[in-house]
């Protein structure tokens, strides 16, 4: 008996991937990114302010806020707005994306400006953190753009790049980018942030079934090293066009 | 010295409109309308059950919720879920989105179900209600056509069609479907939803500066009547295809 | 067969209408209107600071605020207080109430103040936004005159009256000033605001059964216009008393 | 040099106090009550439901909620339903009012049934919760009187009389029923609820600066006791009428 | 027949007090105050800022917060900051807490600096808010000396001691400090506050069943006063302490 | 130069450890976790009922609360039960300590029932989650074995034991259970929860600022491994107390 996943992709093998500049015109970067079915709405904003706690320092702020549609899903989940209150995952979601996004800022050459990035998941099929973080980079990195052209820093405070891709035991097999229907029949999942530098920015492993054992925790990790590698490259390639 | 619209555009000349279906999968219905630059994504999501008012009675409902991405706009807006509750405009839009909509539903048609129109403003210049209103009919047709389709009503519950429109007195012109540009330098401005029986379900006309006078009133339902009618060979265009 | 209306009034008919200033006594302006069995308290309270967005600008800003008291209405309404928030009705409401008095202020005159109307329904028998704002007027007028008395206002602000009124079609006729039996009843109902130089200020007609013709929308506006020229007398004899 | 109230009252006076019943139409029992200048408007509506903690019991239940008109007051106060909660001072009242009510209630006799009081300031001039107190008992019995007139219960719920004043030490004088100009110029006030057998049903008393003495807590007492046996005579008066 | 408790307490007997100073570490004054198995942490916080209303007058403020955690009570109560509001019980008691500690406060020697007294119970079982305020007294001594200890104020701003014990007729029978036993199975109790001069800062009784006489008011106070003075002693035992 | 923990500790060495049962008497489990001076009461509360989405399939639920006493650390936090929502730190860390103590419970031997981990920090000087996974462990056992005291239940539903310890990179060196003055200067830490079969049940490693390494990993993850077993002894140690 052969192991398949139910997309037919191999074990390490990531969906189709693209990302799609300027999706939306009044944001100083918007990339709607795709992974797979998954499709998420990232955009860049900058304003001329920080938060409280930073004023007065010369430092910036990155930050991140998340939200599904409310039918982006297999059924239609509760409009957050409508309930009066964001979710406990999605609270930890927008925290996890705009922690790992100003791991590649430096804050003092961004000056006392914060740029939020809104990451909206328009079609949700598992793994829409993951693609948040992947697109948000590419945002974050035309919106930084925008500020050297107007000449309003001097300096690049962008170094090196960030992407994010789960990775699962799904039937006993490793895998790399699960999607939904994987996710939802899976033991274990681990999102990993990566940067292109090769260091970890954060791992979020979860055993809802069988806890992991080491050696599954090294095949998952190198799995994701392997997908990030592809990720990093089409970002490169998304920002090399015009 | 002659008259001109900001875009170009004649004083009885829609913009552009497309309406694309299918733009999200998991949707009984789902729909991006764009008028311009605005664009709306309509989602329509069937349930099996209707509000406590309505149990036991046979009939359905439809009802509506509306949203604006953060960064849909020049400078970005608060989240409405970070902030803990719906602004007064955003109930006042998608109580209208809802109502207008259930002026073409035989709720007992329909059966116990409920249908809710999520209309989400990706990108904003002005006219999203009526976009919204316009999109969110096509997206509610094809989820009635699922139920049609699988058998899970006899009768088709939507008689009609509805469309809307804005208008407006624009440096003392009466003008069709305003943009961003014209709407924030408008006196008067009026909304306004129609069926395709030449009937009114909505009008509302809002004369932030100077009241206006009978006579524009006149033309200006004269210029709705000819937007919608565009409005309703759009529609049935975009229904026509597979 | 004779067409009757609930209450006996003819068509064109609006119910008894009071206005009884200094109906509390710490209020700048303290009007309790009645249009029939509908009572609303509207109090005008002038405060000398003005929102954000308008701060260091010299000038002055009017809103409102409307609710009703829990058991003003046939069975009892949840109080919004204790539920936490205002209803999509009520936040309708006061900003239709607040932006159609704006429309009668000259804000430069009125300097950097605010005045804040807060309409409250004490009993409800339908048309309770056109009684407030009939109402609120009055009391704006009232406050403002204490601005000038005080010497705090050189120059009145208060330009033209405003005053509203709903019409509907009941059975097929078109009547003026609906009460709660012909408004539940009713396919079709319009609130009209309008200024004392015959300017329309709102319309907001909705349709919710039989969307309704051209011909009843022209009948539907002079009975309006009857009516609020009635509304406008009141308001002067009132306003003409000690 | 003699001691003198700023409303020139004796120190054992009640204010003039009027209870008008059928302010409203619409609630079963529905009581305009006056304390001078401060007017409560209570309200008592019938409902044929319990709590969840009563249901199946076959006892009733009465419950209170009170509110403040925004410019009830001498300045504006926030509008609690649009600031999103009560206060802690409106929780406290409106569960003392309850409390009170259902001291005079056998909520057996009553059955599964909800008595609501209301209890909405429309203008305040010291002593609201006393006030409220006073005219809350009289709309109770009229929806009690209600119900008997429809048969719908047998036998009489309420039991005896409740009513309240405030008493506190004003310049050093123990003084009856304390107006908004003493209350704020106040060292300790207390709040009297007792019951036409002469027993106390609440107490409470609070000194803001100096700590009262056992001497002065028995001369409150004493005043109290006169007072609330005069507003008996006013509640049975008003009773009386048809 | 010989009346007992179930605690086989005599009547005038308070159960055994302990106050622990330096329970946790981090706050200015942090006791824990134990009335038999009532437990409750008290601790004095210290900030350099004031309520908007104080800025700038050079007065000091003493305000507390009170909570129960979730199982501290036979059965486990929702968490308040889950259910996102505060109940009514919980804000009148920490409106009392703060209330009457600011009655042993001279605000101008504290300076403008807020003292916030946290009151959590961790265990409880009846007359949680005398203990806390009880405690509260101590933890507020031992912030207050660190100000004096720093040099920070120059005058001790507490005068005098405050204490609280509840009183009340349980089985007929007047007793003093009611546990939970006795407090959910008694007609009629009375929360007690009370200065080391004799005076009374607060006075609530409550008449659940049978509403009090006066004798039975006095025979409570007699009793109060008894037990206030014990803990008065027991204040100044604790704060002897190194 | 040697390195050197602020505490003196070996990078390897755990602080002192303490798990005090019985700690308060009305939950079916109750312990103090003390973790150095973070001290974190853990409370198990049994329900006879699930949450809605579990009813009637005979299985049980295991959740968990968190929360900070205001002043548990250095300057006072705000309340979040006065600031009207949980943040979503807290949402956070309760969502991971219910979900690592759900993998070590079989859900169909517990029954229709829901235990609840309340985790309140008394004092917190880092590492206040993994104490709490640690401590709320041993409550949770002590809840069930109530259950198979009372004969509630047949079969034990706790299979194996759980523990949590964080592991960071300070000044370069990777040590074991983290104080707060290594937390707040730490440029990478992790959280580790394991079972007692040597399984990873959670990892969530975040670099603040140097990314770490994989090497720094396998470091991190073998001082976890060590750590987390001599928690499972002192858990083990714990329970065999009477």
């Amino acid at each position: 008996m052969t192991f398949s996943r139910p997309s037919g992709r191999q074990a390490d093998q990531l969906r189709s991937v693209t990302l799609e500049r300027g999706f939306t015109r009044h944001a100083e970067g918007s990339v709607l990114v795709s992974f797979g079915h998954t499709r998420v709405l990232c955009t860049a904003s900058i304003e001329n302010r920080v938060p409280a706690f930073l004023r007065g320092k010369g430092e910036g702020w990155v930050t991140a806020e998340y939200g599904m549609l409310p039918r982006s899903t297999h059924t239609r989940s509760d409009r957050e707005a409508a309930r009066g209150k964001q979710g406990g995952r999605t609270l930890e979601i927008q925290r996890l994306i705009g922690r790992t996004l100003r791991a590649c800022i430096d804050r003092n050459a961004l000056g006392e400006r914060t740029i939020t990035l809104d990451c909206d998941v328009l079609q949700a099929d598992g793994g829409t953190r993951t693609a948040a973080i992947t697109g948000a980079y590419v945002a974050l990195v035309d919106a930084v753009n925008t500020l050297l052209k107007r000449g309003e820093i001097k300096r690049n405070p962008v170094f090196g790049a960030v992407a994010a891709v789960s990775v699962g035991v799904y039937k006993g097999v490793p895998v790399l980018d699960l999607d939904y229907a994987e996710d939802s029949d899976c033991d274990t999942d681990m999102n990993v942030v990566m940067n292109d530098g090769g260091g970890f920015i954060e791992l979020q492993g979860t055993a809802e079934g069988h806890a992991f054992r080491r050696d599954e925790l090294d095949a998952l990790l190198a799995l994701a090293e392997k997908g990030i590698g592809e990720l990093f490259a089409a970002q490169q390639a998304a920002l090399a066009q015009a």
